[in-house]
C-alpha cells in the first residue's frame, strides 16, 4: 500500500486535510511519531488542503508539506498520497472519507466520525471492503496509563468488574455569553453528549467491553445564547449542555456517564472510576500521568488509593523519556495515536480505534438520545 | 417543655433507647456538646434502655446515665425525661416515636426515619400536631462545610446553580463472603440507596432544596451471599449494591445521585460537586475538613479550584478548636447535630433536619425503587 | 495509687491548672477517653483552679468539676486530687510540677515542659526520683497515623532509614499587624522553634529515635511589631520566625527540619516524609487521618504513593468509630493522649512522652538555639 | 549572524554534538519549536557529531539531519552552522563551547555548564566577548507554571518574600545494587548536589533572584556500590546522595534547600513554596501542570490554596494547545527553552538561563560543598 516499500528508505506520503487547530495537532503527532518511534517507512508531508487557498499556503510552510491546495479531491488522484487525513468539519467526512477509502487510501479521521450511526456505518463498511486501514481521533485512549487501566482489567487483577462511573466535563461553554456554534445545532451530531459523552463511552467500552443498554437524559441549561459573539441577538439553544446515562455492560457490570460542557471551573474532567471484587482504578483527565490503584491484596492495615506516575514500565512512555515522573503532554498522546495507525498500515496489527469502533461510539450516542427523547431504556438489540 | 427551666440550673432529662454502636455515638455527642456548647440547661443522663437488660446495665455505667432499663416504654412515664433518643433498629423507629410523641417527649431518631415514607409521615404528623421538636440523624449534613457550601449556593455566590452531581460509595459490602444482613432484606427499607443512597439525597436536598423529579436503576451485583458468617449455605440478595439516579431540582437544576457499597477501597466517598453559573463547590467525605471551590470572580489565569480548610471561621468549628486546620472528626459533627437539637428545644429555632425532611428523604427513596422497578420517570406531585 | 482502687468503682481524682482553651481541651480529652476506653477506675473531675477565681467558677460550672479554686497549691494537699493537669503557662510549669511531685501527684503538663532544658531536667529527675507517672502534651504524637509509621520503621518495613523532612509551618504570625505576645520574648524559650520546630523534633525522635547532632539557622522577618492589638507603638521582635535546621540521627540517618510561624496560607503544615532502603512514608497534618506509604515491594508498574485512610485497623480508632474514613478529630487525639496517661497510671505500661522526653526534645531546642547563635554543628555528647 | 537572513526564507543551521537521550530530546525540542511557534528563520538540520561514526549516522537519520560526522571540530568551519548545541559528557563542555564561540556559533549547552565555577566562567567570559547567544539547558524554568510564580513574585502579587522551600528528589540511586557511575566520581562535578541540587538553585535564583549566603550539609548514605552492574566486586561512594543547605537571599528572604537521589518513591518530586507576607505559591514536580497559590485577599472564610492549571493563559501553552487542562508534557519544555534560544538569536531578547546564569549556579553548588567540607556558612562575596 506504501509506495516504494521495496527499497532502503520506503515512503509513505500524508495528505491532510484542514488546517486548523486539530490540523495542526495531527501534524504534531505526525512529526512526533516519527521521531519518537521507528517506523519501516518515512513519512512524505506531501500535501495540505484546505478551503481557503491562502490558509493552505499558510498551513504548508508552517507545518512543512511539499504542497498546498484547496481541492481536498485533488489528494485523491495523487499516487505519492497514502494516508488522507481528515480534520475538517465533521459533517463533510463523509463525503471525504468514502471517496479516499474509493481511491485506496488509509484514511486517519477525527472523531466523531460522522454526525449518524448510519453515516458512520456506512463509512465502517466501505472502509472494511476496501481493506484499508481506518483510525478515529479518539487520542485520549492512547494515555499509557488507559492501557494500564485496560490490562489490569483484562488480566482480572480487578477480579469480576461491578461497576463505572465515568465524566466528561468542561466549562468552555458556561458562559451565557458564549454565543451559538455548530455544536448547537442537532444536525452537527448534538450537543455536550456528543462531543464529550462520545469521549466517555469510547473510554468505557474500551475498558470494560460493549454496552448492551442505555438510559439517558438531556438538559438545555442555557436556553437562550447570542446569535453572534457580542450580539445582543439571541437564539434557542437546541443541543444539550448536560446529559447523563446509566449503562449496563455486557460484562455484567453497571454504570453511569456524565457529559457537561457548563461545568464551571473544570477544563478536563475526563474521570472514571472502574470497582472490580478485587481491586479499583481510577483516574483523573487534569492528572493524565497519573492512575490511582487500590488492591485488597494489599496487607490489612496498608490498603489505600495508590498514585501510580507514568513511567517507562508504561510502554510507550519510555520512548519519549527514559525516566520516570517526567509527564507526557496532551500533544504527545496524539503522536501515540500516530504510531498505531503507521504500525497497523505496516502491517504490525490493529489497535484502533478504527472505523468500526467509531461507529459503536456513535451508535451508543444516537441510542442515548433516542433514550432521551423517548424517557426509557434502549437495547442494543 | 423542661422541667425546672426557670430555676438556676434547669435540667433536660434523657432517656436512650438502643445502648449499640449509634447509641454510644449519641452519648458522646450529647456529653461533647455539653462542654463544647452553651445551653441554657443541663443535660441530665436519666436512663439508657436495652432489651437486653446486661446490655442496658452495662451501657448505664460506661455512658454514665443513672438508671438502666430493658423497658424502653418506661422512660415514657418518666417525668424527669424530656428527650426520648432511638437508636434502636429502624422498624422500631416508628411504635417508639409516636408512643414518645403521645407522651409528649421531644424525639431524636436515628436515620432513616422508618422503612417506609407513609411510616414516616405518620410520624411527622403525629409531632407536628404534638408541637415537639424532632430531629433525624444526617449527621454528614452538620458539617461546618456543608454550611458554608449552602449558604454561598443560598447567597447567589455561585450564581445560578446548573448541576449537582452527588455519590455516596463505600466497600462494606464489596466482599462476596459478606453474610447476609437485615439491609439484605427489602423489609427494612432497602439496599445501597437506602442506606447510602439517602444520604446523597438529603445532601442535595440541603444544599439545592427540592427534588421535583427522579429516575432511578437499582442493581445487584453479588447475587447469593452466605446467611451467616463463615457458613457455607448462601441465599438469594434481595436488595440492591449499586443504586444509579437522574434528579431534577425546583430551581432548574439537573443532577445525578449513585449509591454503592460494593466500591472497593472507598471509605467514605460521601462527595458531591455543585456548578453554578458564577462559581462551583466540591467537597469529598474522606476528607470532610475540606471544601473545594472555583469562583469565575478570581482573576483570568489565577482561577483554580482552592481547597478551604475547616476552621473558627466556618461556625461551630471554634467552639471545638480556636486555630485552623485542626480539623473536626466524625464524632465531633454528631455533637454539633445535638446543639442544633437541644438549641431548638430550647426555643432558639430549627435547623432541622426534623422529622418532615426525614419524611422527604425517605419519599424520594420510595419513589426511586419505584422508578427502577417500573423504567419510568416519577414526578413528585 | 489511687484513692479506693480496691473498691468496685475505684476513682481517680482529677485536677486542673489552667481555664483557658488548652484547659479547655485536656477536659474534652479526660471526658471523651473515659467514654470511650475503658479504665479500671472513674475519673472524678474533683477542682480546676485558676488564678481569677471567676473565671475558676465558671470553669467549674462548664467543664464539670464539683471545686473552683484561685489557688493552685490547694490541689498538693487534697487526697481526692490523684492527677495535676497543668495547662497554665509554660514559665510556671516548673514551680507547679516541682510541688505536685512532691506531693506525690501524678503530673499531666502541656508542652513544651519548660523554657529551659535544665528546668525540664530538674522537674524530670524530680518525677523519676518519686515514681509518679508524667505526661507531656505532644498530641500530634498520639495520631494513629503516627503509631502506624513508627510501627513501619520499627518493623522493618522500610529498610535501613536514610532520611527524613520534617516541616511545622502555620500563618498565625504572618501578619505583620499581629502584636507582640510572650512568644515574642526569648524568656518564653524562644519564637517559631519553641513553639512549632518542637513538635517536628518531638515526631522525629518519636519515629527515628535519637538524634545526635544538629546545625540550625534562625531569622527574624518581621523585625518590628505593634506592642499590642491596634497600636501605633512597636518594638523590636526577639525571637525568630524562621528557624531551618538539619540533624543527623543516631541511625544514621540524616534531617531537615523547618518552624515557620509566617508561611502564609498554611494552618497545620506538620509534614513528615521518611525515607528507607525498601519503602517511605509521607503525612501532611493538614489531613491527619491520611499516612502516605510507597514500597518497593510493590510490583513493577503498579508502584506508587498509597494513601492509606485511618480505620479500626489502625488502633484506637475503632474505639471511636466502627468505620474507617470517617475521620478522627484534633480533640480526638488528646483523648487518645490521655487514654496512654491514665494506663501508665493504672500500671498498663508507659507510652509517653513522659518529662524525660519532654526534656530531650527540650534539650535538642537549646542545642539548635546555640548552633544558630554560634553558627556551627553542636553534638550531643 | 544566520546565514540567508536576508532572503524570504533564511535558514539557520544546526550543529548537535552528542546523539543519545538529551540529543534526541534537543532534536524533539528544535523540531517542536519551529512547528509550535513562529520564527523568522527555517531551521537547518545540518550535522549531528558522535565519537562513534556508527551512532552518528544512525542519528543521523532517526533524528533527520542532513550530514553525520565523528568529528565534532567539523562544525566549527562550516558555514552553515550557526548553532553547536552541546550534549556530550559535561567534562567536555568547555573544550567545546570555547571552539565553538572562537569559531562565532551560539552555543546552546546542556547543564550543568561545567564540572566547576571556573571553568563555567571562562566559558561564561569567552561568550560574552564574542557577543554570540549562550543558553543552558534548565528546562524546568521553561514550564510556564514557573514563569507565572516568577512573575506574581516580581509584580508584587506576594507582597514581600519571606521564605522559600526547595527540593529535588528522585529515587534513581536507591537501589544500593545501582553500580557506580561518572555522577559518583567528584571530578564529574558532584553527586545529588551537582545533578539535583543545581536545578533548585537555578529554580530558586529564577524566582526569587540571587543567594548571598549558604551553608550545607552533604551525607553518602550508600557507602559501597558495585563498580559495574551485576558485579560483586564494590569500590567506595566519594559523592553525597542527600544534601541540604539553608540559603539567604538577598531580598532578604531565608531559603532551604534538599537535593537527594535516595528518596525511595520520588520520581520528580522537584518542589518549591514560596511564602510572602500577602499570598504564597507552591509547586510539585510531578503535577507540571499545576501551581498553587493562596491569598490572603481572598474573602475571610473562603481562603485556600487554589490549583491553577495550565492554560492558554499561560504563554506559550495556548501555542500548544488552544484549550486549559489538556496538559504540557516534559518534551514541551525543551521546546519552550528552544524557542527562547532562537528567539534571542534572532534579536528578540535574551531570556536564558545563558551561560553568566549557568555560572552562578555552578558558584552555589561550589560554595555549598565547600561549606558542607568545612562546616560552615560561605558569603557570596
Amino acid at each position: 500500500m506504501c509506495n516504494g516499500m521495496t527499497g532502503v528508505s520506503p515512503k509513505i506520503g500524508l495528505g491532510l486535510i484542514g488546517s486548523g487547530f486539530m490540523g495542526k495537532t495531527h501534524v504534531f503527532g505526525f512529526a512526533t511519531a516519527q521521531r519518537v518511534f521507528d517506523f519501516p517507512f518515512k513519512l512524505d508531508f506531501a500535501t495540505v488542503c484546505d478551503v481557503d487557498e491562502a490558509s493552505a499556503e499558510a498551513a504548508r510552510q508552517s507545518f512543512g508539506f511539499r504542497r498546498a491546495s484547496a481541492d481536498w479531491r485533488s489528494l485523491l488522484k495523487d499516487p505519492e498520497i497514502d494516508i488522507v487525513d481528515i480534520t475538517a468539519p465533521n459533517v463533510l467526512h463523509k463525503e471525504m472519507a468514502l471517496a479516499a477509502i474509493a481511491a485506496g487510501k488509509h484514511v486517519y479521521c477525527e472523531k466523531p466520525l460522522a454526525p449518524s450511526a448510519a453515516e458512520a456505518l456506512e463509512m465502517t463498511e466501505a472502509a472494511e471492503a476496501a481493506g484499508i486501514v481506518t483510525q478515529v481521533g479518539f487520542n485520549y485512549l492512547k494515555n499509557p496509563m488507559f492501557a494500564l487501566a485496560r490490562d489490569m482489567i483484562a488480566s482480572g487483577e480487578l477480579g469480576e468488574i461491578r461497576s463505572f462511573r465515568g465524566v466528561h466535563a468542561e466549562d468552555y461553554m458556561a458562559d451565557a455569553n458564549q454565543p451559538l456554534t455548530w455544536r448547537h445545532d442537532p444536525a452537527g451530531g448534538g450537543g455536550a453528549l456528543a462531543d464529550l459523552g462520545s469521549h466517555v463511552l469510547a473510554t468505557a467500552r474500551f475498558l470494560l467491553g460493549p454496552i448492551v443498554s442505555v438510559m439517558g437524559t438531556c438538559k438545555t441549561l442555557i436556553p437562550e445564547r447570542p446569535t453572534a459573539a457580542g450580539s445582543r441577538e439571541t437564539a434557542t439553544v437546541q443541543t444539550e449542555d448536560v446529559a447523563q446515562a446509566f449503562v449496563n455492560f455486557e460484562n455484567g457490570a453497571t454504570g453511569s456517564v456524565e457529559a457537561n460542557w457548563v461545568a464551571t471551573g473544570r477544563k478536563m474532567q475526563h474521570d472514571f472510576e472502574v470497582y472490580g471484587s478485587k481491586a479499583a482504578v481510577a483516574f483523573s483527565g487534569e492528572r493524565l500521568n497519573e492512575l490511582r490503584f487500590y488492591s485488597m491484596d494489599d496487607r490489612a492495615g496498608l490498603q489505600g488509593f495508590r498514585t501510580i506516575l507514568a513511567g517507562p514500565d508504561h510502554a510507550p512512555y519510555g520512548d519519549f523519556c527514559v525516566a520516570p515522573g517526567h509527564q507526557l503532554g496532551f500533544n504527545d498522546l496524539k503522536a501515540i495515536e500516530v504510531r498505531d495507525f503507521l504500525n497497523a498500515i505496516a502491517g504490525q496489527g490493529l489497535v484502533g480505534p478504527d472505523f468500526r469502533e467509531g461507529y459503536e461510539v456513535q451508535k451508543l450516542v444516537e441510542m442515548l438520545y433516542r433514550s432521551a427523547a423517548e424517557n426509557r431504556w434502549i437495547s442494543l438489540s
